[in-house]
């Protein structure tokens, strides 16, 4: 019996890679002139990796990247109307509403009359705040929990915290990396469903043998029959 | 009785406000050649707050309203290369190791004997988080929150989940906005320890009236003195 549903939010309820990539690629096309976009990209991510254990996750961490990869892919050659223009970038991003995906708004109301919800998202607490407000979804959650990271140790505080047992606990998001494999490993149960695009960083190599036991789902519009009588009636 | 001990972190537990004023000097000393330090001061200031409804609290925040400031004192003159000495400033303060206040390394494990101790705090969650982790204090403390904001509404929200009332609940900062008169407002006990310097956004003129119920401290080494036998003698 399962008694908490919890959902990733990134690429999982709203919108949130897409917005990534639309805004480096008008980040590359600043930069065109220094070099092509495939380079940028290619730098950009490698900045990114290089300062993540000091900034963490969020778009302040992808502007301050993105400034600092302007500066080393021009050799210092960049004006500073265009840094202002990478810094408009960042603050676009973080002023675009959030987009839901298809079948979320019908989804989450309906679950959340059968089973807890929890919301687990990695990132800057000011953005996920911000995008959880905006999303009015916020009300259906009965625990959300921001944290710097998905691992094992993070998973396995966040249910002692909760009193909840891995057997008892079902996470459900877009990433194999940061949703599944830690929750699977603790002996919790997952869903995988994909989206149309993953990040680099969260890319990963599904290892053969005991890893695979988790459910992979197309869209979230199949996730209520997949848990039909699986909740606690408590709710 | 008190139920639990919380604590602010930054300037309450370890040195914050001064690590921004150091960096804030070596930043006027960079736009020395295009403005007086005042002015840059003053420009800084105007920038943060413009942009902290849309960034929030922390050092990446900081970080871009100081390259956002630079741009605009230098009316888009400045180079490259000094853009990239503010990025590392800011990067030099992510790096810097957490410096605990006097008497704090004494005060919190003797407390954490006796009380349950929280630790609120807003800003950065990778910022407070690293903090936490550097400043060789976590374990003592039962419960940790790190909030985007510290108003009534937060402080509310925070007891409920934590299943305390406010008058089983004593906070402990040093910031009268966010640290003493939300919690006083909400029927609270609060701890009033002055740091020997105050953000310009955290200053606030204390109302006349009723709202002088919460104690002042020199320093938080007389803490477990006056909060002798205000525990609950559970733990």
């Amino acid at each position: 019996v399962i008694d908490i549903i919890a959902f990733d939010a990134d690429d999982t309820l709203w919108h949130n890679e897409t917005l990534y990539r639309g805004t480096e690629k008008r980040f590359q096309q600043l930069l065109a002139a220094y070099q092509a976009a495939e380079e940028t990209e290619q730098a950009l991510f490698q900045t990114e990796m290089r300062n993540l254990r000091l900034y963490g996750y969020g778009i302040k961490s992808f502007g301050l990247s993105m400034i600092e990869t302007a500066i080393q892919v021009s050799k210092g050659r960049i004006a500073a109307y265009q840094i202002q223009e990478i810094i408009d970038l960042a603050k676009e991003m973080l002023e675009t509403r959030v987009e839901l995906l298809d079948h979320v708004a019908d989804v989450i109301p309906s679950l959340a009359q059968r089973c807890r919800l929890m919301l687990v998202t990695k990132g800057d607490l000011r953005d996920q705040e911000a995008k959880l407000a905006g999303s009015g979804l916020a009300h259906y959650f009965d625990h959300v929990e921001i944290v710097p990271d998905k691992n094992v140790e993070v998973y396995r505080s966040l249910l002692a915290r909760n009193n909840v047992a891995p057997q008892q606990f079902l996470m459900v998001g877009n990433s194999l990396r940061s949703d599944v494999l830690p929750v699977v490993e603790l002996g919790g149960h997952a869903v995988h469903i994909p989206y149309h695009i993953t990040w680099a960083h969260e890319a990963v190599q599904v290892p053969h043998g005991n890893q695979g036991d988790y459910a992979e789902l197309a869209h979230i519009g199949l996730l209520p029959a997949y848990v039909e009588g699986l909740c606690r009636p408590s709710k």
